[in-house]
């Protein structure tokens, strides 16, 4: 075997690359560390020196989802004429654009996941996301709560339970996708409408604002979803 | 080996005590089909007469314990002079009292079930909390909106957005109990008393019920139940 010399961050980054991949592709359970240092085509000291274990690449895949979905809603709150709701509003506009840009993607992440033999990789990508989510949404009611735009006097706790809403919206959402999946647009898309708009409800009501100011959904969202 | 001719559902509920047991002390993973046998002292047989497979056992063993949370819920609610908002605090204060009753058993269960092999088994026992207590406020949302005591134009959702918060309070709750067996037993409660107040505000606000109409905790409970 000819292996090329790389610099660690490179040869790390590979080996999560083949993880996800494999993960994804085959299910957790049925991925074994020998499967990821065959596709990565390294010896098995140089993957035990990156990772004591696949549970370490686990973690390491899930960090590395977040901190990319981080990264990709960082600049969507980034302009400064936006208040408190602006930037939620903000962030549900992005992140709706890039569910349609990456539909059939995501549509097969969400079938993945959602296997029992991905309990523990679905279990671990949310905890992650969690983890880098709870700090840029807790900031975002903080200013807000200053400047007097909406209510949440314990910003770290609204953060977690806004966010921890989104998990049952996920489940709907891979729900919606099985009823299309079976022939039922207009049911799927009701269900997934229906869903996105009681999400923006309860932000409204749970963070004091008036009815209409969340734009959890817009109409023909879930539609172009599910066909895309 | 000498084996009693049992009926077909007490041979099931002993493999399901068997399990439940083994999964608790042992973890879901590092529990086999081979160990329940044994325990149970039953056939291969036998066992799979009952149970195709230990994820069929895990399923069983989620869906009992759901049943008997069930169970234990329903009678809080069968007084007839309560309205809608009566039957949540109902429901509140009855959980509190389990919770005291039976504080040792339940944080042996949540150290269980937050450890990394455990995590097929809490997601288990997650959705089928989730499945059997859904159906139950919802219906109690659907009387609070006729009656005009709360407002949950989307009982069913509201429902499922309500219940998916105590998962993260289940989460606090285990690291307030991490907290407390560290020796920070004021930081702890603190921290459970904090989020258990915010869930009780998201509930009022999301069913806006005027302030104080919830009581997801009482002065004493969060400290009460980790010294317990």
């Amino acid at each position: 075997m000819v292996r090329t010399k790389k610099p660690p961050e490179v040869r790390s980054n590979e080996l999560i690359d083949c993880a996800e991949r494999l993960f994804f592709q085959h299910g957790y359970e049925n991925t074994t560390v020998n499967d990821v240092i065959q596709a990565a085509n390294v010896s098995k000291g140089a993957f035990y020196h990156y990772f004591v274990s696949k549970e370490a690449l686990l973690e390491a895949v899930a960090t590395r989802l977040a901190q990319r979905n981080l990264e990709a809603l960082q600049p969507l709150i980034g302009d400064p004429s936006l208040d408190a709701v602006g930037q939620l509003n903000a962030l549900f506009a992005g992140s709706r654009r890039m569910k349609l840009e990456m539909a059939s993607q995501l549509k097969n992440t969400f079938n993945a996941l959602f296997k029992p033999e991905n309990v523990a990789l679905y279990h671990r990508i949310d905890e992650a996301l969690l983890a880098v989510s709870i700090p840029l949404v807790a900031e975002i009611l903080r200013r807000g709560h200053a400047e007097g735009t909406l209510d949440a006097p314990d910003p770290e706790a609204a953060a977690s339970m806004l966010l921890q809403l989104r998990v049952s919206v996920a489940r709907v959402m891979h729900k919606a996708l099985q009823r299309y999946e079976a022939g039922d647009l207009e049911g799927a898309a009701a269900m997934l409408d229906g869903w996105m708009r009681t999400y923006g409800t309860a932000i409204e009501r749970f963070l004091k604002l008036p009815d209409g100011s969340i734009e959890a959904t817009e109409p023909r969202f879930s539609r172009a979803f599910l066909e895309a």
